[in-house]
């Protein structure tokens, strides 16, 4: 028996381990644990003594295997270091453990094959259902294979039109359209968008569906209506994955007739616009107004502090559970699109426009 | 058959359907799928063909009951919103997939209790092992006990000395002493030390297992080489969960004799001695020299950039994979100690001392 033993001192008890110490058969030790059947009481407690000694735990696997249920979510997100995604995980994981599951968790880096191999995988392991923050809005067909194959999928942060999902989002349109009007309103023209999603096509209808494209059109609906047409002259969106954003924020910086404002769709492209600022000697907010999706911890502490658009980060994540374990306990009505609100929090980091050449 | 769904129009293909649509006896699917026993090759098809129309998913559970294995690690971490524990998270995710493994993720904030119910609950879902970052040095019974018990334990960014269990760490002492002796070279002699962690107990001896602790007795040790015993002058810890690393901050550097320098053991604080200096309108590097542990996204944007000592965050998570499956898979050799460097980067937060009243 020592030389199968999994590693450490002792391999779990099973139920042969306890009958053994309990001096009774396997079949009676079977009902004594299970509670159902013929025991006497006092093959019960020789057995309840016996499981304790030996430290046994009833086997959740083939609770498992009787009812289905693993009590178990998987949850597939773009990029846990992103602070925006740590706090949905962090939302994710509390919000699971109060209801009595446990979350398995997978990165997609937003690569869709990875995405599909996670949901493979997880629906594999049997979750009973899955979060998923979509790397694509149109390469989903895993999402709806694992939805209408009984693995209930909650879209967490981006809604797919074309998908009867239920999804958590914030309303992403209306946040950046507020966030533009708001350095309009001190006099800027040039105000340049900022975002590693989406593509430079700056004509394509856009896809209010992802995330990034629905900051995009709120984006321009703003500009359009303080009369400025040409909206794509300062868009930058980063067509390949692993783009600098300080890069790309200094190629605009540095263009003849540049930005005087700059709003990032998330808080990373924000450090970036930060960082190429800094490169170019433009002050924030004398020489470059700066706005970003996402209030994080050095949003508060950095000099000047930055003016975010705060998401409810843990809420969503929480949400997204809320709305899953209804669909995993049998809810049958029509997908929900919760959008929860925003919250502007005015800082230091925009002035009002001045020329520059 | 349409009452029993869990969710969404269909609900996961069982070995019965299977069989009713291939026409074949349960015990015939069974075996077909299973690939044992007599099947005929006319019957073998049927059975693949009916599995590949329902979208027939293997039963990983049935397997997992007969191996004893998950193929799931449990991964218990202090705060998923620590940009430290999040790139150690990420490592972990990728570590396991990459060998075939899935992580279930729990958060603590670094409340023993918390850990405790954490560690129970994933032994109960019968994780193949668990990666801890210990919440106390002393409330490790349920450590024990689940490696003892046939779940080893690797322990992550935290040893604890009287625990025989294998750690991946960094060398906390000496980063954290080279650190402080960069600040005395400079001139600094009033160096402060700012920690969320361990206590105000000054005098007390300091236990080298956990991380806080380790940093304190390096920046210890680097004072009494320079000649300065007292130091517990600067020394600020915070002996209460969730206490604001700002205030803390505020009330070092507002005293009578303040110090000219901070040593900060992760970004958070950091975060809290650059808010608490900016209060106080002291210019950094100017008026106060700061060095943080962890490079974190913000530090290289940020006016001063901040210099850091840098863990090696994505390999600590890979390296506590590795050293847990090699347990999972077996291995009996004594508890392996694994320690990673860190590496100092020179920014511009550090000036040479000038007085300051």
């Amino acid at each position: 028996m020592t030389t199968n033993r999994r590693s450490g001192p002792h391999r779990p008890a099973t139920i042969p381990d306890v009958a053994r110490e309990a001096g009774v058969s396997r079949s009676t030790a079977s009902r004594a644990l299970a509670d159902y059947g013929s025991v006497s009481p006092e093959a019960r407690e020789r057995v309840r003594a016996a499981a304790q000694k030996l430290g046994y735990r009833p086997n959740q696997l083939a609770r498992s295997m009787i009812t289905g249920r693993t009590h178990t979510l998987g949850a597939v997100v773009a990029d846990i270091q992103n602070p925006f995604f740590a706090g949905v995980t962090r939302g994710i994981t509390d919000a699971a453990r109060a209801a009595g599951y446990q979350v398995l968790l997978a990165n997609t880096d937003e690569d869709p094959a990875a995405e599909r191999a996670a949901v493979k995988t997880l629906r594999d392991r049997h979750v009973d259902g899955l979060i998923v923050s979509p790397a694509s809005t149109t390469d989903t067909a895993h999402l709806t294979a694992a939805h209408t194959g009984g693995c209930p999928v909650v879209l967490l942060d981006r809604r797919v039109p074309r998908l009867d999902l239920d999804s958590v989002t914030v309303d992403n349109h209306g946040a950046a359209q507020d966030a533009v009007r708001r350095l309009l309103a001190v006099g800027h023209r040039r105000i340049a968008l900022v975002s590693l999603v989406g593509n430079d096509a700056a004509d394509d209808p856009v896809d209010p569906g992802s995330t990034g494209l629905a900051r995009m059109a709120g984006y321009r609906a703003a500009l359009r209506e303080a009369g400025i047409d040409d909206t794509g002259t300062y868009l930058r969106t980063g067509a390949f994955h692993g783009q600098d954003p300080a890069l790309l924020a200094r190629d605009l910086l540095d263009s003849p007739a540049p930005p005087t404002a700059v709003f990032a769709t998330d808080s990373l492209v924000a450090l970036g616009v930060l960082s190429a600022a800094r490169e170019l000697s433009l002050r924030v907010p004398e020489d470059l107004s700066v706005i970003t999706f996402d209030d994080t911890d050095w949003a508060r502490a950095v000099r000047p502090r930055i003016s975010v658009v705060a998401q409810p980060v843990q809420e969503l994540g929480a949400q997204a559970v809320r709305a899953l374990i209804a669909r995993v306990e049998g809810g049958t009505h029509p997908p929900e699109h919760t959008t929860l609100p925003t919250e502007f929090i005015e800082r230091e980091s925009v002035a009002r426009a001045r020329n520059r050449a």
